[in-house]
């Protein structure tokens, strides 16, 4: 009726981010888009069909047949189907049985509500495209920062605090950072996938249907939960617990909030003044229509531009949570939304593993850097020290040095060694010591170590999530 | 190669509300789909070569051949184009200067930054979008309430605050404050779409580039535009100021707000206990998968759904307002989902005009759930009337007498009757003043004529967006 | 200069929630008011000098003036201070210099960046808030929830799904879903106050200044984070990972939605026309200036709108994962608003415990109404029943039945029993299956039970959190 | 009972910002404090009876009785009666009642609900604290840009998209985007501050009780608003249209925003490798407890964090919008804390303001930085003047003469000169455009023109607001 090609949509996922990008649209067809969604409903009929037949209520027969009627069903068929009756699940159910002999249609749905089969799908599919699409994708970055936060370890670069220079450090280090968020991130976000429960618990969460077919309905909840891998609700109404979701829509969102961070990150040592990092160009990409020499942090902005569309979503998720008596059904359309939310944060993962794997990385530039503002990225050092020796007032005598050589040509090391009270300490200093004053990348403590030893840590943490 | 029907997307807009409805299709798609976002480009791309041409720049030739060229382009072969260089806009300029004799193509985006295109085109299509489907749809909407407002103005109905009976109403006065609301939001709604400003200012507002083709610059800006019915932001760098479209957001946002509440207290109206208006409802339409007797205020909870779900994105104009010196280009992914936000108030509108369209009003469940709390909800006229006759502290003896009610059989009214202290005052009463104790349901100040006059007063402002 | 009593103060926290409930004030201001800020700060000095003197760079002496000096220090004169020198953890340092001996001064802050500071204090008061006040506030509630859905746990009363009557449930069944969802909120917050790391590791998180002290700076940290109960961060920067506080804002703001939830079902039930509960009310209490009858839920409302001030301030800890390179410090500001989140969590457990504790059950309306849809109520049990004993289009059926109810005056029990199709099928039922269809109320499934397993359930996993 | 000081606070805003601030203090306690706030209800009271006098209702004896015991009513004594009552504002009530002789009692609050009061008095506040407070505080802001803008008009500085140095602007053009943003932003703050509405439509707005007393409520309803120089709600139920304050809160929270991003672009002109401006710092200011050399822009990330702090409240008053039948009040705890946002927005404003009028400005900086990339600052000149000169295809020309610049040592306009094919083409440059082409700095387009102009628009447009 309506859309033939990706560019009717309006959505800009469907038109460009997913539709544009065919392996990641292959990757994730199958759990978020529509065609997925009421394929796996079908494939919770079908398991709810084999529980009744478990627990001797069905005929394995008729479990069967509606099996295989089920695996058939495709959302075209539904959507005509629930234009006529104006019930999406019914709709399914409808389906299913014009698809089954006559006697195994009773059992096309028996004993359960709606949501048994939505809330049960859509824990399935969402663990799915998390364990399938987005840890590996994740997974992948990962592996790039920790090959970057090792092969950079020891590449020294000024730190940076309030935008200035403020003691050095590594690159390795500095990506070292987005390794232990990002690491900290992939295993929370596996962890409240698998987290997410099903239910067969009937239209209020009191087993109500379900306990006059089975004198244990609990035990026919679980049999049916166990063929997608699931297990129950803690508790439930018509509906599971909303906080299972709300907890993976905040780990989305804080692994979106992480990658924004080092995609930041990257455009600023990018700047032209800064030019310490570039983002790969193709030879025929052009930056600007305007500007033919532009060479943009492009996929860099682009996923900080991802996390602004998507970080404010969490809020859907929040108001979900509130849901009159055993629910209002006022979180039906918005929780159709969800999956939006996941598929951002694999493209954005995608996008961004493929833009660290091709940044070039200017070593020059960066220990250039560290040397520009040499008088003050030692300050620190030269206070420790003074203080270490013996001076009581350290920080004061260094601050006023500092003031002094901004006003001057030499540099607070300079007007250290010429100052009478503190040149007696200085001569204290071991040789290490003052190689570190005289040397400011040296002054880099443990930031070779510590790039190296995150870099380990979650080689091991995340071995099942990082390619082999 | 990838999308072949709606169900492959993954947005619910596109697989289900925007797609799933024809005629808000066919209305939405030349302004909010991709398809429609790149033929508004070549349209400005069009109305610049016009412009260079009234200018003296190009011939009109060179200029009518580039419209025409532009007519031609689709989203399609631009997407392809794009995949080859990388950019979207110098894609698009590509495509048709292949379409031009070869004399022309050097004023093909002459002058103009990618961003004077696009921003542009945005504030072309969103108002077009808003003018031509969003207002009719809300128009719509408030005209079924001004109708409502007026039909109901005289139907007694209890007046609630807190979950509590307060004092009486009519219903026409409830649907009045939805009148009201909503017609302050359409006209709101109308003028942040009207302000959306265009540019062609260049790479970074300064018009570098046009001032090296036209002595005046803007005056080239304005021709530009005007061919759009467009104006100039009043400054711009690369972009135009963020500040018009994070209002328009705001309106849509507050829009759905008003047409959420409004949904929220027709699904309360319909609960089994009260039961005062019913949402239409179809002989073939299934309520519940497992619960045959349902029959819910589905489109109601679909309309304060949709709030939930769009309401949190006007936090995401609100981070792209924040866009380093002359632009960081972090807006661009983010800004290219603000069409959903329009789509969502125009699906809203849409079906909650058809829901009001055909609610059933129960006028006798009305009036009796008015006399249910007799005693209490007319408890205010009778302090304020003791109050007037002369007693000294009649909200205490009444609050008094209601506590006394509720242990009791009698009414406060009765109480107040039989107290020696009372009943004189009480006999001070006006026969008008007396039948408003005794008959509930008259006891309900102006709410008629407020309904009748905030009808009226929005006949009028809303004319030329209510259907006529 | 400024404030003399809490009416000065412009946040209502300050002047109403927290600084009008004297309890809740003693419990909070140690650790969330500004004078609790400056001493858990004062306190992180100390361990720091403590560790300082372990590691063997400080004298045992020095150390212990130190720390009896930051035990002396409060917030007024570190203001006075930070008010000539524009740093305010310099001018708490400064404070401690005053007070110790002159060869102890440079041992004060010796190693720290402000952060080192900052952060490992906010990581102490804020999990002292938590584990001390919030836990134990949330552990009352959960008992009295616990206790109701006991108590309750046989109470028939109507499901509700769409606001209308679904299938019966009981009142203890309903308050377990809030047992469950509840308990399972202050597990994570618990898990997310404990995981708040601290930090020793220097201006940019690489240990420059601690390696010029030590040999071994992360046992430094390990030992000075030690004291404070605290554990190192797995890899910081000026600033501990941002997500670890997120985390727990999550936790607080989604524990405010269930109790948001909790306090909604409670205000509907407290309607005019449903009636089934009462919040409590004192004899002197007033509750309207002008509707002397009215008895209105006061505290459940006050909760929900705690929750609408709170819940998007989530979003302030998604900006502020945002830091450029080793820290940009535009979180200062924004982070010292985090407690109020804690208060508010606080205040709201603290009042809707007292609001439980203090209801008013009226069992014989919610059997009342059970039974006023009783044609409705049981329409799911005749579907399933049909289905069992054979009929194979069961849901169709008794759809049409419920119709043609509504439009007469028999129920569609009574017109099943006439139709010459089901009449033999239901003639299979069982006594115990045929009792479910006479009385409406026995229709509740695993209510009773699922309302005791789930309170049990939770006795036992709140252990140390729920009052002995 | 509790505070003493404003470090017993746990709002920032209440222990630091405002509290710390004696002048912002000063200014905003009569309209945000909570005295202030009960203050403005009780002037709210005496209008009432002032109107209710004017209408002949209550004699002016009596009005004038209670208007004067209004006046004398303050916080700590109407705390001390809800503690009694449980009602805040029939606390006031009775505090004023007990201030007037017996016969004039009763006329205290007549006719009037609670919110008649509240809504009224806060719209009035509101006001107050945005005319009085917020615009001369955004209007001191203003002007220090608008000289800003004219002194640097002609300053020239490198025009930045990406991050990458883009095309030449001058300082004054890049502030004066500051002064038509700021400038739009105020004059809409001032317009939703004046659009507040109150109300004295009584308990569910159709003036029930007015109506007992007058034959005209809605006169009797203005009268009693003129005194306070508000208007009536064009509809209210207990409350006011909820959609005043909300646009408010936008037009702060977008006030905001636009500080914010000139925050950050002054923060990142600040960056040790840009160097262009530098914040002020006092000789006796410390800008880190470890590294003295620090002198980082504290304010401008001051402002920043404040934006991320408030700037997700807005989502509060959406929620707000959403309130049951004619009210459900669970808005009452969350309107409190609107006050806060016009505290914030305030103490932004004045730090903002206090930066920018300290800044130190490096023009030598800013002509450098412009010529450091001279070869590429240059090339959309270079490619439109070829272009404008007859070259069919400039763009890619010299796109590939950028690709070839950055391999080796010759600029993109020496290679040009040396092509061939282009040589003839830029022999046809008038002398100006080859100026443009040699000296990037004069490559500024109209920078200085709408720097000039921007800034003579606002002076005129911000009459009374700005300073005289």
């Amino acid at each position: 009726m309506t859309f033939t090609s990706r560019f009717d949509a309006i959505s800009p996922l469907d038109s460009r981010f997913y539709g544009g990008d065919a392996q990641l649209y292959a990757a994730l067809h199958p759990y978020l888009s529509e065609e997925g969604r009421v394929r796996a409903q079908a494939k919770a009929e079908a398991a709810l069909a084999r529980a009744l037949a478990e627990e001797g209520i069905a005929t394995t027969d008729a479990a069967e047949a509606i099996a295989a009627a089920a695996d058939r069903v495709g959302a075209a068929e539904v959507y005509a189907e629930e234009a006529r009756i104006g019930h999406d699940v019914r709709a399914l159910v409808n389906r299913i049985r014009e698809g089954v002999p006559e006697d195994a249609r009773r059992f096309v749905h028996l004993g359960a509500t709606s949501m048994d089969i939505v809330d049960t799908a859509n824990a399935w599919r969402y663990r799915e495209a998390v364990e399938r699409v987005l840890l590996p994708r994740l997974g992948l970055l990962a592996s790039r920062l920790i090959a970057l936060a090792e092969g950079e370890a020891d590449t020294p670069q000024a730190g940076r605090t309030h935008g200035q220079h403020a003691v050095p450090i590594t690159f390795g280090f500095a990506i070292a950072e987005y390794v232990s968020r990002l690491g900290g991130r992939i295993l929370f976000l596996q962890q409240t996938a698998r987290a997410l429960p099903g239910k067969l618990s009937g239209a209020v969460g009191a087993y109500n249907a379900p306990a006059l077919l089975s004198k244990d309905p609990r035990a026919l909840e679980r049999r049916y939960l166990a063929q997608l891998g699931l297990g129950p609700a803690r508790h439930s109404t018509q509906i599971v617990e909303p906080e299972a979701w709300s907890d993976l829509a905040h780990a989305c969102v804080t692994t979106l909030g992480v990658m924004a961070n080092l995609a930041d990150d990257m455009r600023h040592l990018q700047r032209t003044e800064i030019a310490e990092i570039a983002e790969g160009f193709r030879a025929q990409q052009v930056g600007s229509s305007t500007m033919p020499q532009k060479r943009n942090p492009v996929s860099f902005e682009n996923v900080k531009s991802i996390w602004k569309a998507f970080m404010p979503r969490v809020i859907t998720t929040y108001l979900d949570q509130i849901s009159e008596h055993q629910r209002d059904l006022t979180n039906s359309a918005s929780q159709r939304f969800s999956g939006e939310l996941l598929a951002a944060t694999a493209y954005a993962a995608t996008r961004l593993g493929a833009s660290i794997d091709g940044i070039h990385i200017d070593r020059d530039r960066m220990k250039a850097n560290v040397g520009m503002s040499k008088g003050g990225i030692v300050a620190e050092a030269l206070y420790v020290l003074l203080a270490k020796h013996g001076h009581r007032d350290a920080h004061e005598a260094v601050r006023h040095l500092t003031l002094e050589a901004d006003r001057g040509s030499r540099s607070a090391l300079e007007l250290a060694g010429q100052d009478p009270e503190l040149r007696p300490i200085l001569a204290k200093l071991t040789p290490e010591e003052r190689k570190v004053l005289d040397q400011p990348e040296e002054y880099r403590g443990l930031a070779s170590d510590v790039a190296k030893d995150v870099a380990r840590e979650w080689r091991t943490k995340l071995a099942g999530v990082l390619p082999e």
